[in-house]
């Protein structure tokens, strides 16, 4: 397994809350960023914190986003320091006392500089990259993208370098202080996924939901069985 | 249906990019975050933005979250300007050309400044309320907090005064290049819910479910059949 440096990483941008939760390699990273439809990104606007939530992707090392070109987001962010978070709910965990109770989750938070990707043939590449994440298959069944539509979108990105991941996986701590209290303990998992598509029925312009379609069921691996 | 006063709703804090899917109403607002288990807190940390994913909860105008007990949340955040994020995902939206996919969701920002909440029965209430939201019949059936327990834990809120909604429902925008392109146009619908409970093999006390837990699919009310 590839690990990041401990020299990499800024000591500040390390988990100090149960630490003992933290991950730092790559795979557990990028396999939270993977199974992500939404980021959170922070930066600071005129002197205060800001948040804003948009579709992420990644590229090799690099997380990605869009919006529109010329928009606030773009203006804000790219050259600045951001903050990036990302948290997948996994379920309830249910013990002895309130105090016991938590959730489970995979989470990522990344610091960085945003960078603007320039140049049509890269954005486009970045888009494709995209919509391969989300739909495998789809982006060859669209119409091509215009050169209208790559200068109306900005393209970003943040380096991973400084990325950390937290995830929280089982049963409930131990009861110290009441063991046999007589309650159930366990854990609820909780599971997203995609339900049948539904075609547009104006705009729709083919009869058969097309198999690349049919056989997406989400881009979250983590199994039915519950992520315990 | 009640709605903030414009005049209460500062400029700098409404929407801007897209500003149709905007909401104001209290409803809306608070209809987002009754469904979330998550949300994204944003804060400036010795200059730099820095966001830490937390369990968040409703009570009355504020949103509640909590953390260990002087530790480093509730030491930046308590009595400083925050923003908060929201995000749930509710689906992808096809359409004909790249440029016009997008998702369906539904959001809430907050701004605000922190206000610790003291006192152990003002603690203890909010945690209840906490488990409360979560699943329903569950506070009678734990045992009780202990006063050591609630000095472990600092609860914070954030009054909703400065709080907007983003959604998104529905299919795509009118592909208005080439409206006959032969692809499937329409939705696919995304949801999370909870699985069947899992007892901890080695900590449970009890052999049968609880009918509170059986009855728990989750806190989001979007339905099985979509959210279109």
């Amino acid at each position: 397994m590839s690990v990041f440096s401990p020299d990499v990483l800024n000591d500040r941008f390390k988990v100090r809350r149960l630490a003992d939760r933290a991950c730092y390699s790559r795979e557990d990273i990028y396999a939270v960023i993977d199974a992500s439809h939404v980021c959170h990104i922070s930066f600071i606007d005129e002197g205060l914190p800001t948040a804003i939530p948009m579709a992420c992707w990644r590229i090799a090392d690099d997380l990605y986003f869009h919006s529109a070109n010329k928009g606030r987001l773009s203006r804000c962010v790219t050259g600045q320091n951001v903050c990036v978070s990302i948290a997948l709910f996994d379920g309830l965990v249910l013990g002895h006392s309130a105090f016991n109770h938590s959730f489970n989750y995979r989470s990522v938070v990344v610091h960085g500089v945003v960078i603007d990707v320039a140049g049509e043939a890269q954005k486009e590449a970045a888009m494709k990259a995209f919509m391969d994440h989300l739909i495998p298959g789809r982006w060859q069944d669209v119409r091509p993208m215009l050169a209208k539509e790559l200068r109306a979108t900005a393209v970003m990105r943040l380096p991973l370098a400084q990325a950390v991941a937290k995830v929280r996986t089982g049963f409930s701590d131990e009861e110290a202080d009441c063991p046999d209290f007589p309650t159930w303990v366990g854990i609820v998992p909780s599971l997203a996924r995609f339900r049948e598509p539904v075609p547009d029925p104006l705009l729709n312009r083919v009869a058969l939901t097309p198999a690349y379609l049919s056989a997406c069921k989400g881009i979250d691996s983590v199994e039915e069985s519950g992520n315990l």
